[in-house]
């Protein structure tokens, strides 16, 4: 499962010319000019993203804490994991409280950093750090940002494993989180 | 775990004004102005896609088929399952064949459908439908795209699982479809 770097050379692609084609409130959209492998030139286009965050929050009583959000790109109602993007100068753990205590009112003992996920590689180079959130107190009322309306309740390890069967839950952020939170409370990851 | 669909009227937004603000060959980028449920009027900025299949190709021997495929937006080479984009007119599992021959070169004779992905809900429309294809047989070589360079290799259903906990593998997407495809290979799901 180790791979040597130097075997990536015949995958990799490089930048000839880049260029920014639609700048937006949320998006920054480019199209760059790259080689291939092969020296062919073509083009890539894709969204620079700042990078974002997601919180396993876990309840003293095992229950994990899940927002309803509606997502207007899709046009359904999403139950997701507390989640945001990182601000300009904010390291990854502050966006995790922020987020935390911003979305669901809620502020944790323990943070403990599981990894990254790239939610679209195709076209975003979008990370999404993974932070598991113990020892969990309400400190006080949602503090949305502008424009944004969300529930949040808690349900069980379990309940959420079934939901991700039963389709109730498609975001692919959260049932990777959800994976891991399995992994970690069940199999002492 | 049900909710009834009238309760998400406090979430929803409606589109007020629609507008394309960059087509690319691969991108097609929307601005729409919203109504939010406040009454308030926002803006939301998102990928128009097509959608998507991914493939769990699982080998006689127990193995799981893997691609090493360069992202440019990350500028990383992922480990990824077969994926690949939803043809005008085409359905999902005439999709899942296609990118399973062109970009591995098998052929299953089972094909099992799992359910649906979104992998960035806040800004993409993205649906990833997800094949659990069994019974396969090697047919060919690669037909890849033109401008697609990607290698193909087999591991055990545990090493992928290990390849999620140490961060070899970080595509959104393969870790949902490994955790899936753990449920249905180990808890019969």
């Amino acid at each position: 499962m180790e791979f040597d770097q130097k075997s990536d050379l015949h995958l990799r692609e490089t930048a000839v010319e880049c260029s920014e084609v639609f700048r937006g409130r949320l998006l920054d959209v480019r199209l760059d000019h790259v080689r291939l492998p092969s020296g062919a030139v073509s083009t890539r286009e894709y969204i620079k993203h700042q990078g974002a965050v997601v919180i396993i929050p876990v309840l003293d009583n095992g229950e994990l804490i899940f927002e309803r959000q509606f997502r207007y790109p899709v046009g359904e109602v999403f139950i997701e994991f507390p989640a945001g993007k990182i601000d300009p100068g904010e390291s990854i753990e502050e966006t995790g409280k922020r987020e935390l205590l911003e979305e669901t009112g809620f502020v944790a003992s323990s943070w403990r950093y599981l990894g990254v996920l790239h939610p679209c590689v195709g076209y975003s180079n979008e990370r999404i750090e993974v932070f598991l959130a113990r020892g969990l107190i309400r400190q006080g009322e949602q503090k949305l940002d502008h424009g944004e309306h969300l529930d949040v309740f808690s349900m069980s390890l379990s309940d959420a494993v079934e939901a991700v069967r039963s389709g109730a839950i498609t975001d692919a952020k959260t049932i990777s989180a959800i994976f891991w939170a399995e992994k970690v409370l069940m199999s002492h990851w």
